[in-house]
């Protein structure tokens, strides 16, 4: 092949990248702003602003398990960061190894910042008061709001950084969550996607955009859509036929029964799927959002293909330093294992 | 007061320091040195030498609880490196919230390099033999050694990680031992008694100066000596008299009765104590410690003295960037909660 050949072959793949972003944005999906203001926008809360002490704070509350009653479990158990967010087991496990009645799946914290609500059934407006909610659900961390603030309180190093995050707010659950939410709205994870929807046509593998293409055409977009690809609505579930392992658990979403669309950033890292964590096969999983959801049986060729799209979707993980926490008190409520 | 004055009670502070520092090294106690090269002799392991492919292979599967039957636990989940390296709570849980059929206390990871032999009963000869314990041990991580090394060997980049760091050997449960071992040696905590030993006069307050004296002289450096300030023999526990809190557990040390006599370096962080976790309170572990070990009944103010020489021994944690881990495939064997 001659270099002209070369460049007429480079201008058509750019011209054919650009349509299919346009495709993609008229799908209603969106990039995460590289611009770190309109980020910052995008993931502050105007009734819990973004704070350099609020975040390293709830850093150190999203690590810490002494907020659950056996001081063994933090937020991280179940939304593990090393780990895509999640905790790979289908149902979420916690205090005495109870596992959530419902048999809920633990969803991944990375760019939950991007949920129109949190939890499955969006009972949480958002990520400030979800947060309080696992710290006392008795198959979760099962501590009681007030154990959790007598352990903040015993113990001066957080009393220290509490007055500073919170300067006119007493230590409470409310904002102990708060500054929890506000390290996990920190949680963000920039892809190759981002990447391609911002102009950069090398960002994803041809096979890739093809997998792109294919997940707008049958109409995945419809629903998981957005800055999160995912995450910005409560849908029904299944919306046609019959969902294959609905007699696992028996969560029926919100008064509506609606459930909300979870994110498909990490997908391929946030196994097993489903609310009810019910498989951990990709393309099963891909499979059955097209008869449940599309009404339609995706072709093997379909599936690969969306699945291959997804590979553009593992984005990079914030590094963070494992924090160093401040000891506790004699006045610091004892773990109880019972 | 004069400068003259001044100067001669500070030359007199430093006599008296330099007096102490001596005593201090005659009753066995040693810094953690502070040159690099006779560190790095001191926590090498001739049988598996330091490497950085190692250490950094050593803390992925530190942190990764996919080593764990459940998927759920890891090395930090008892040995957390946020909290003095141990998990507070007085028995040590695992699996199905199993607690250890001894009532054993996990000890702190931190400085545990220093330790003659690993594990209360001293049956694990170094770290990398202990890391491959818990990994398997019911009540605990609870996961079949070549369950584990399925795992690893499922993982592309672990696999890519394990030929880098052992070139020549296999994957199994030894050398994700020794991988653990590795990172577990880097775990040191060089604290303000390091600084006052290696001739810094003021690296200790008055009363903390006053502190360590008393624990030489009532004998407490007769077992807690060396670079660990303890870790570097077997003992009989109790030596004499009865042990208060000898009903907890039915743990009877080593084939000659013996236990491991613990570092006490971050002990104000590493509470409940004892092999059976029995107390939270430092002052009654160090009255117990005098009529058990010493058997002499110590004053009020010898312990308040010997625990205020114990903040000094609060050392410094190393830096760490939590590890993204590498995702499983299709071939990595699944959770299992039961």
């Amino acid at each position: 092949m001659k270099l002209r050949t070369l460049t007429v072959a480079a201008l058509l793949a750019t011209f054919a990248s650009a349509d299919l972003i346009q495709q993609a944005k008229e799908a209603g999906l969106k990039p995460i702003p590289k611009d770190l203001t309109k980020l910052y926008q995008l993931i502050d809360n105007p009734k819990n602003p973004l704070t350099p002490e609020k975040i390293e704070l709830g850093k150190k509350l999203y690590f810490d398990p002494r907020l659950s009653k056996s001081g063994l479990i933090s937020c991280n158990t179940c939304h593990n960061l090393a780990l895509g967010g999640d905790d790979n087991v289908p149902v979420a496990t916690g205090h005495k190894w109870r596992q959530n009645p419902h048999h809920l799946n633990s969803p991944t914290v990375y760019n939950a910042v991007f949920n129109i609500r949190q939890f499955w059934d969006g009972r949480a407006k958002d990520l400030e008061e979800q947060a309080t909610g696992p710290i006392q659900a008795p198959p979760e961390m099962d501590m009681k709001a007030e154990d959790a603030v007598r352990v903040v309180q015993s113990i001066p190093e957080y009393k220290r950084a509490f007055a500073k995050a919170f300067p006119n707010e007493p230590i409470t659950i409310e904002t102990i969550g708060k500054a929890i939410g506000a390290f996990e709205r920190t949680l963000v994870t920039p892809s190759r996607f981002d990447d391609f929807l911002n102009g950069d046509a090398k960002a994803l593998s041809d096979a890739e955009k093809e997998g792109l293409k294919t997940f707008i055409e049958v109409g995945c977009a419809s629903c998981h859509n957005g800055v999160g690809v995912g995450g910005g609505s409560m849908q029904k579930f299944p919306l046609i036929g019959k969902y294959k392992y609905a007699h696992i658990g028996d969560f029926k979403g919100d008064s509506n029964g609606l459930v909300k669309v979870p994110t498909l950033r990490n997908i391929l890292e946030t196994a097993p799927y489903f609310h009810n964590g019910a498989t951990y096969d990709i393309k099963e999983a891909i499979a059955i959002m097209g008869t449940t959801q599309l009404g339609k049986e995706l072709s093997k060729e379909q599936i690969e293909s969306i699945a291959t799209f997804f590979q553009a979707l593992t984005g990079e993980k914030p590094s963070i330093t494992y924090p160093i926490l401040p000891p506790e008190t004699p006045a610091t409520p004892k773990p109880n294992l019972d």
